[in-house]
């Protein structure tokens, strides 16, 4: 008889989970419990969507589910909400909406892939309906909705990734923008002056900020901070995610960093033959070695990947995560991997930092651009810890350079010597990375 | 009494030695003997010196010669051509042009960076007025100066970098191009969808191509191929160089690969106390483990540190190179590292090669553009050999990504997994290198 998986969730990590498995194992039933209407979408790439008036949601979808089941064979069952899992009979229940039907389904390995919930701050008035989060489908179709139908003033509530990106997303649209961040500044956690440099383009391109004031409760006509009033017919709260790890842990499965689902590096949780992929689930990080939640999307494919090939018996290992991640904000490209200085000294390195500001080009080419390079280095293994780039040009893929040296564990002594492409479009003959890594190296001592 | 040290050649190589050796002894006595006008000019910035009326000379300079007196307490003396170098007595001789005069000097520890020269290819006609080559400054300046006054008609004979960027280069100040190679396409070492890319993109941008048609004798009013004449009024050579090792052969130093001066990582000749850095001396395959001879800046400014440091009797080792470069060609990015399969087979590998396209961004995103990435690994090893990739956008820092994971000798396996940071104007979740990773993977079976 043939083996049937069932996999919990079917957005990024949950599709790759089950992809794997119907490559894998052909012959097996893979079904998939969706409580949403979509699965498999790029959910990176809605404040995009919502830029674009002549958009259409359609342009977000990867795989329909029509394609899932038929050019796949992927048993999908959407508005299936999973409310237990009972690994002693190995079967989970679904309540089916809308109409409330219960389902149960038998498996012979389970995947849980049921990401993760936006963060309450508990302010008073987020029940208040102008107040939204951007986190599954819906929830973009309904701001893009709101926006069309001439919503003219918003506020971010959070200076994260998904706030700058709407930044962006709602300026296009024409919107007056208003930016509140709890912390000095949005991406505060960053170098000094990377982080001046995201201010000055938030200025530059009329985001109003606000930041470092408390938000006393959101009303119905804006958002009321302990000096002032902001109005807003739009507010979106972005202050990061909790792992969806309640039914796992009802379950008897071990939870681990943040309360995300523990794993180990299969993928596969405490109960043997149940695997755990994406935002509820748990990653290695490779620099400090200890246990991680780093809910991204790339994350989450590479999980489910994993997961999928190991519940159907193949043998895969995820190597971990060292926190990369990227941004387009208006004209600026940012990006970072590895630690923070601060980040660095909390783990018990003893970091060393450096800032320099390169060039996009050579000398004598004529369209270059300034290209900011903060780069973190351990004084005693004079390994790199971490990088944080900015700039015009050249900057997302340039952080990609250091991601991969990074995950090698390279030295800066390596790496300031490693052989890397040049033309003078694209960088100076000492590529900026390779300069931060001699100032580093230097500032090491040699 | 402080040492005396002597940099034969003030360009790339020769300035880093010389700044080096300043930085690490600053009493010590740093002479560099230039032959030409200028030091220190980015070279590889010409092709877009010369595609802009409006630009000047002065801008390729990174360093002139009074600053690198005053500033920098290096006395450089141009117009110096060294004859011959006397390891016994410690001793060069140098001819001051235009005076004829005859100088010797006296060094302690010698930095031989005499650079590469072109290579010729004996065509009946390479003397003509309108024949030129580009390599150092004054050729840059003459080129442009052709151009100014009215070339209408140009033929570059020979398809690698400095061609192809002169292609865009001449086409920009609206001349005629024709584009012959004696091989099949230009590039044509490289993956055969990537040539017929790099073919596409000439053609769209007017250039005129011959291949693969001898070229019998250039005339006075252009070039005779055996089955046709095209009229031009400038003739560009590149065909490659070779490495100017003359006077160090004369000397008694041993040569290396392809003739180019025979070096130890750090970058020490045969004769105690003599360095040799940038086009003139060899450099150690990491792929190979064989010496090679690669005539790049890039090289060149690593090797100049590196025989700078040790002739200043610090401690560094070049770790060798792997072929890196890249290209602008028109709208069109294409950069390589490491080793084509054809390559990998000569070395003794054995290559599986894969080529896919993928995307400059994610799905859902609307400005994006095709990527075209090749990649080459070795069956047994399972080590990423070699990478190629083609597109309109986020190729040239992509391929040091790759760089990145060859110098470290990474499997695909490995590879496949790496954390590289991600966003929706950047890439698709899975970067297009990650998605070759996996292809490359599957070819090699798991």
């Amino acid at each position: 008889m043939s083996d049937r998986y069932v996999v919990i969730g079917g957005v990024a990590a949950g599709m790759s989970a089950a992809s794997r498995i119907r490559k894998v194992d052909p012959k097996a039933e893979v079904i998939v419990l969706e409580k949403g209407d979509h699965i498999s979408y790029s959910a990176c790439s809605m404040p995009y969507y919502i830029a674009r008036p002549e958009s259409d949601v359609s342009e977000l979808v990867v795989l329909s589910v029509a394609d899932a089941k038929e050019k796949r064979g992927i048993d999908v069952r959407t508005h299936h909400e999973v409310t237990a899992i009972h690994p002693a009979q190995r079967t989970v229940s679904a309540v089916q909406h809308p109409s409330g039907r219960e389902h149960a389904f038998r498996y012979d390995r389970l995947v849980i892939a049921t990401g993760a919930a936006p963060r309450s701050m508990d302010y008073p008035g987020e029940e208040l309906p102008h107040v939204v989060v951007l986190r599954n489908l819906d929830q973009g179709i309904d701001i893009k909705r709101r926006i069309d139908s001439g919503v003219k003033k918003a506020v971010l509530l959070g200076g994260g990734y998904i706030g700058l990106e709407m930044c962006e997303s709602l300026r296009a649209r024409g919107a007056d923008v208003t930016l509140i961040t709890h912390r000095s500044a949005p991406m505060a956690h960053l170098n000094s002056d990377i982080v001046k440099t995201i201010i000055e383009t938030l200025d530059r391109n009329g985001v109003t900020r606000i930041s470092g004031i408390p938000v006393e409760r959101i009303t119905e006509t804006g958002v009321r901070l302990a000096d002032r009033h902001v109005d807003a017919g739009l507010v979106l709260i972005g202050k990061g995610v909790r792992p969806n790890a309640a039914i796992a842990e009802s379950a008897g499965i071990r939870l681990g960093a943040e309360g995300a689902i523990g794993v180990d590096s299969r993928m596969e949780t405490s109960i043997s033959g149940i695997f755990a992929a994406g935002d509820c689930a748990e990653s290695l990080d490779r620099i400090t070695d200890k246990k991680t939640f780093v809910p991204l999307g790339t994350v989450a494919n590479k999980h489910g990947r994993v997961a999928g090939l190991n519940a159907a018996k193949e043998t895969a290992r995820f190597p971990g995560v060292i926190n990369s991640a990227q941004l387009k904000l208006f004209e600026m490209e940012l990006g970072h991997t590895g630690l923070t200085a601060e980040a660095a000294e909390d783990a018990g390195f003893d970091p060393v930092e450096i800032h320099i500001t390169s060039s996009s080009g050579a000398h004598g080419y004529p369209d270059r651009y300034p290209i900011q390079v903060c780069m973190v280095g351990d004084r005693k293994s004079r390994r790199i810890l971490g990088a944080q780039l900015i700039g015009q040009k050249g900057v997302a893929h340039r952080v990609n350079v250091l991601a991969t040296a990074i995950f090698n564990g390279n030295t800066v002594d390596e790496f300031s010597m490693f052989d890397l492409a040049y033309a003078p479009p694209f960088a100076p003959v000492w590529d900026p990375v390779l300069v931060a890594a001699q100032v580093l190296e230097k500032k090491m001592g040699r």
